[in-house]
């Protein structure tokens, strides 16, 4: 799946340092044409450049260049070399940047020296002159023209440490994941993009090095999507050149203390130093214990997150929240720890079990409420589509899903107040887990939550029936249980929705809907009110048609 | 041991918010005079204030108070309260802001008026009024005087909650905090001051309100300092109002995952919330791991640091280093997190034992070579007084040294460049640690690692012998050892130097002075010269008297 490029490319650098070679495997790589502007004016001419050059002066020459230029610029899907001085001309640089890219090859003057030297054909700028004329001429050349080879979009050194065909591929690389436009977390330093595509496996590589992620990578999974994901996995390895791979065992049980001390073990025993960059290829669970390590290990590394569950992707992954779980509560010990990327590749949607398929619409359900009515209507508008996992509509809501949360968690990166609104439903969801002994999925405990959140706001004069109805309405057209499948105990949901990590000394913390896309925050709910609501998702007293005026 | 209050302390305030009570209570219990300026004209004028103002009005008052005021301001130690509204007159003012401090009293309408309903003596203000009038004139009286009260150096809430005792020992505790001139590390949104005295465990309250620390308190410390530091930690404790302790079993060797994990196992037992503040008593140790659990328990609450070692006091509690150990490395695991406060008490030094306080005066010594050579100078004609831990010579030198400290770690939080210097002699000790199986104490490791960076750089034409010999000459006179105590495998040590966390994918980095108060970074050292450096500490090797020639 090769991303697309629009526009031409333009090569622009000195002599010597590629562009020929790398513009036609560039058009090659990408079933381009190629042109090349001094081939072509000597093929026109019937004389090399040196020879018009020498015959009728650069001014001469310059003008056939830029009339070449404006031929090829009409065309689209070309890679081009440029001369050497093309772009001293202002107007050959306007054409330039109004059709495509310009890409500025470099080196250093002594590879330059070499290469031309190595060349049997003479450059005309540098004839007649020994070899110290020759370097101090290039030196000062490239100093002149640094002004131009500064307008370029991209700076890519051609280096003798690679293969042309290699050169090649990282630089249309960097150019396809230049051209994508990545959602941004916006958090001053510790900003971050979300990249939200088909498939992105064959340029993990590129993002890293985007990003600024240059050390060691080693990738982190689980030993369930070692097979399951195993086409993307393969092609993120391959990317990544053959990556190291830790597996963790699979399961919200194996979230502890002891399985990040594993990592770490494996971590010290493979060298990895401060310069490590920790890629997260999995769901929450994982994804969660790896930001955790990325926070800690060695006082903090770079930690990049590849979410493979529906739920990783619109929430887990965004928004820096990584930790563990103790044996007295879930995610008790972590820290906020901003990932240097998320990259979100669809594909890994398609064979997500249909219950992890689920947990995760609740809480793509869980924005449109908190909201955005707009986006609840199209859910409502969509609910095929979304089962179906069709990838335009999955790259709508996933975006939409991080988007909003990005800036919930950009106005509150800490949690001080307004990003408590995306526990939307989680007071109820917490104590419901508790309850089912952490038999029942997270997303789907959120399902139910959100019921009851509804419920309990419809109680308290807050939302209209009809709006609880339009909510409930959704959660069940997308597949969401209607009632709690275990025995439900609501003394002990309220005594665990006291003991929660965002109950404030005892006092429990309700997000409840005002209206579609709207909420607010409060702790005034009575006990009364609450049991009332739990009411609605027991499967033992609960009334096919639930309505507000049972309450 | 009480904290000096310079100047005088003056009350304003409003009608009934306890200004002649406090005031009087406040100078009792600092041993001053006091004075109360109604008081002293009714007694002069043979009147009483209603008096005055009924038949003299407002202007002549005024004009008897200030006269009052203007003599009462050439004495000292005096507490003085103010009329309600002898500040009106800007004079007032003036006379008050150059002589002491101004405290307003405040309380709300309601509890005003109850209290004024609640005594015989008429206020003159509020005379033939009825209940509603009074409210009333009450609340834009207090609207009028806001600005005034707006200037005062500290606003104290005279509230019925506490008793006047309580009220008055809270706020002589806050007048003297707020006099002393703690030491900022400036970071930003994280700074955090550190306070450097003999004694300021009964202030540990006081110091956690200035510093924004609200939440539930729990001290945490080791099973030794129970007994070897019980009245400060007993002071402090009772300051905190008999807050909770929690004892790690002492030692580098309990510094690890499952000693973290009893305390957070006993965080949740007891409900800490969000709202916690862990304050760790303690050296290097138990705060580095104190630190850690607060950065990482329900992501991160409030700590505060009081160092109980002057390695911890010097080096450990400033900078936000916080970690555990590993079995395969020391220090892997942690975050940089920085403490609310650092709360330094000399006194702890009087009774550490003498292995222990070496150890950190080699760290002492460090802080000099690096940066700053006229503290070396005073080091060398301060031995007599360092050794028998003069507590003024303490407070001069811990104070320096976390100056040092506190300029280096806030141009560096995070270690990337210049902090490293803090490293220095540390290259050499960790690696000396390791090959004495951690029978080393850091401290002491970091002595014998100095002498052999500047015997390097010597070696390497960096520092002149006479230099090199002034620098060990110092750590000499300091009880510092001149040889490693165990077999000196340079082999072994120059492996472990390669695999420490400093190094950057296996170059040895290395911290070298170039002369008394300035070092520079390198990694251009040959394997043949570091070893020549440790020879200068092998028992078995070395000569009685080492100079550069040897080498």
């Amino acid at each position: 799946m090769a991303l697309p490029i629009k526009g031409n490319i333009y090569f622009t650098g000195f002599m010597a340092t590629g562009k020929s070679r790398i513009g036609s495997l560039t058009a090659a790589a990408l079933g381009w044409k190629y042109f090349d502007i001094d081939q072509a004016i000597e093929r026109e001419n019937g004389r090399t450049v040196s020879e018009i050059f020498a015959e009728e002066g650069e001014a001469y020459f310059r003008n056939l260049e830029l009339e070449s230029l404006r031929k090829i610029s009409r065309e689209s899907q070309v890679a081009v070399s440029l001369g050497g001085g093309t772009l001293t001309n202002p107007e050959a640089l306007e054409i330039v940047k109004s059709t495509g890219v310009l890409v500025a090859l470099w080196a250093s003057p002594e590879v330059i020296l070499a290469r031309v030297n190595r060349k049997k054909n003479k450059r005309p700028l540098l004839a007649n002159l020994d070899e110290t004329e020759k370097k101090a001429k290039i030196v000062s050349l490239l100093e002149e023209r640094k002004p131009i080879y500064e307008q370029a979009d991209f700076r890519f050194e051609s280096t003798e440490q690679f293969p042309h065909h290699v050169l090649t591929r990282r630089l249309i690389h960097t150019l396809q994941v230049a051209q994508l436009r990545p959602l941004t977390v916006a958090l001053g330093e510790r900003s971050y993009p979300i990249y939200i595509e088909e498939s992105l496996g064959g340029y993990v590589d590129t993002i890293l090095e985007k990003t600024g992620c240059h050390g060691s990578p080693l990738l982190i999974t689980d030993q369930n999507l070692r097979e399951k994901q195993k086409p993307l996995l393969d092609q993120i390895r391959s990317s990544l050149r053959g990556c190291k791979v830790f597996y963790f065992r699979p399961g919200e049980e194996e979230k502890n203390l002891k399985s990040l001390n594993r990592l770490f073990t494996y971590l010290l025993r493979y060298n990895y130093g401060r310069k490590t960059t920790l890629i997260s290829f999995s769901g929450g669970v994982v994804g969660d214990m790896v930001g955790f390590a990325a926070a800690t290990y060695m006082r903090g590394v770079d930690f990049v997150q590849i979410p493979t569950t529906l739920l990783s992707m619109v929430d887990s992954s965004v928004g820096g929240k990584t930790g563990i779980n103790h044996p007295l509560g879930k995610n008790m010990i972590g820290a906020f720890y901003q990932p240097r990327a998320v990259i979100i590749n669809l594909v890994a949607l398609k064979t997500l079990p249909q219950q992890e398929f689920l947990a995760g619409l609740a809480e793509v359900v869980k924005y449109a409420v908190i909201r955005d009515e707009e986006f609840f209507t199209y859910l409502e508008s969509h609910q095929e589509a979304l089962l179906g996992r069709d990838t335009a509509v999955m790259q709508y809501v996933v975006r939409k899903c991080c988007a909003i949360k990005a800036e919930v968690v950009g106005q509150d990166e800490r949690e001080a107040g307004e990003r408590a609104i995306l526990n939307y439903g989680h007071t109820f969801a917490h104590a419901l887990e508790l309850l089912a002994g952490y038999r029942l999925s997270h997303g789907l405990a959120v399902a139910l939550g959100m019921r009851c959140a509804a419920r309990l706001a419809t109680s308290m004069g807050m939302l209209t029936p009809s709006d609880e109805e339009r909510h409930n309405s959704l959660l069940t057209a997308l597949n969401m249980p209607e009632t709690f499948p275990f025995k439900l105990d609501a003394t002990k949901a309220w005594e665990a929705m006291g003991r929660d990590k965002k109950a404030d000394q005892g006092k429990r913390v309700f997000i409840l809907p005002e209206r579609i896309g709207s909420v607010c925050i409060t702790s005034e709910v009575s006990k009364e009110l609450a049991f009332a609501a739990l009411d609605c998702i027991d499967k033992e007293t609960r009334k096919p048609v639930p309505g507000a005026e049972r309450l």
